[in-house]
């Protein structure tokens, strides 16, 4: 089976090493922009060889995973080369730009939109680590626009990667998506931001800082040039999460300047409500 | 030794497990406002025996571990009880007002103002483990106005807990610890306030969230007993900070108003730089 990465990655490059250590007929071509992270991926193993777009006729399956903006422009051109029974899917984290940009594609039925709810800070081939799927939460949209066979086959890797599939249209998961993953990345961001500006003096972070300013700006480590198309693509979601963000901290800023600590008890009891939630992620995932 | 532990809880509890494991001689009386907890630290083995703030004068070492501001209540009153050989220190993670409270007390040259930089989400007797100190920062205020034989048995304690020490002046402490602790705890509790007000669809939130977010959502099962006195003695320091953060997102949401996903990308990049101050935290503990 001949498997197009496109974005040799954390995400494709995960998927590329578990599929090859599923499946010896699997053979992995890498495709990316980045000539020197195609040659890391040689050596690392994560692709068996160097491709090009123009090969993509070879194809059974394609990966398509690259930033949203660059998966916009790139996906209808692979679709167009694709032979009539390759499976295309992408994995990224906006899902209406995506879906829309091949909607009326001659080869829509060749498509499969994914989310693999899965990742780390991390990016590059070098990030590409086994087993990064297994447990983890794949959000399928439009999956009836999908031809039944080539369905079958990607829902195959996704089963075998050890996924979880979750059914969503393109507008609810954008929606969804916003409040648990976007909102994060731009609290961390900016938390690390507002630290870094106000202490120039970096010692006097390193040695107070614990665990927990660690965990809240683990995300401030992300990839600009992933996230910034997200934010792009996913903009009037984002804008609503960040202003319900933003009116809670200022309410709660209020609630302190009125000495109103008993409220600001109440708020974080309240919200200690996440241990169960947590707990629900801990035990799906 | 006799050491009472004030709140058998993950700081005081923690400390004691560590203590009583390097010292066959060192008893721990523990005191606690909470009864339940008293009996579970007894039964966790925690401490050794149960005891009241009548005892005092029995003690070598006293750890108080309470939140900050039961331990500006308390903290004159154990000093009245102890005898003029034992030293008393405190964990809270404000200085300033602890260190007013007790600074015209005669037995003032017996306490030493200590904030271990180490701590889980969790608290009581139960979140109590072993080692929780080991490589991590313990910051002591006002050393100098400890008698010097008393800050030897407690820098004694901290370094066979595997504490690394700075020396900093109270104020400065909560100014610092505003940025790299405090807000994140704010941050924290206020994403998962937006999240639960609007994914009233729980199951919603199970599937979709993922790693990143509960990283940034961690510190939002903290104690509201232990925080709102926490923000209400660092009072303006908190709000400084939390300002320039409602500033950073403010900011970030004009930017993706404007389209200017370039000037996103840029500010990205720059607090990327958070990644080597994060590996300077990681290194250093």
């Amino acid at each position: 089976m001949n498997v197009f990465v496109i974005g040799v990655g954390l995400i494709g490059g995960s998927m590329a090493l578990d599929m090859k250590a599923m499946d010896d007929a699997v053979l992995i071509f890498g495709i990316d922009h980045n000539p020197v992270h195609l040659d890391e991926a040689l050596e690392l193993g994560v692709i068996d060889q160097k491709a090009t777009l123009e090969e993509l006729e070879k194809a059974d399956v394609v990966i398509v995973s690259i930033p949203v903006d660059a998966t916009v422009q790139v996906l209808p051109k692979v679709l167009d080369a694709v032979h009539d029974n390759a499976i295309v899917f992408e994995v990224g984290s906006t899902k209406q730009n995506i879906c829309s940009a091949v909607e009326d594609h001659p080869k829509r039925r060749n498509f499969l939109a994914a989310h693999p709810i899965a990742g780390t800070e991390f990016s590059g081939p070098k990030a590409a680590i086994k087993d990064l799927f297994r447990g983890k939460t794949n959000i399928i949209c439009e999956v009836e626009k999908t031809a039944f066979k080539l369905q079958e086959r990607a829902l195959k890797i996704f089963t075998d990667l050890g996924m979880r599939i979750r059914y969503m249209d393109p507008k609810s998961h954008d929606k969804h998506i916003a409040y648990v993953s976007h909102l994060s990345h731009i609290s961390s961001f900016m938390l690390g931001k507002t630290v870094i500006e106000k202490e120039k003096n970096e010692r006097d972070i390193f040695d107070m800082a614990g665990s927990g300013f660690e965990s809240t700006v683990r995300l401030a480590k992300s990839s600009p040039a992933m996230w910034a198309p997200i934010f792009e693509q996913n903009k009037e979601n984002v804008i609503e999460t960040l202003d319900e963000y933003i009116n809670n901290l200022e309410e709660f800023k209020q609630l302190m300047l009125q000495d109103n600590f008993r409220a600001i008890y109440q708020e974080m009891e309240n919200t200690n409500h996440i241990k169960e939630i947590l707990n629900g992620i801990i035990i799906n995932t």
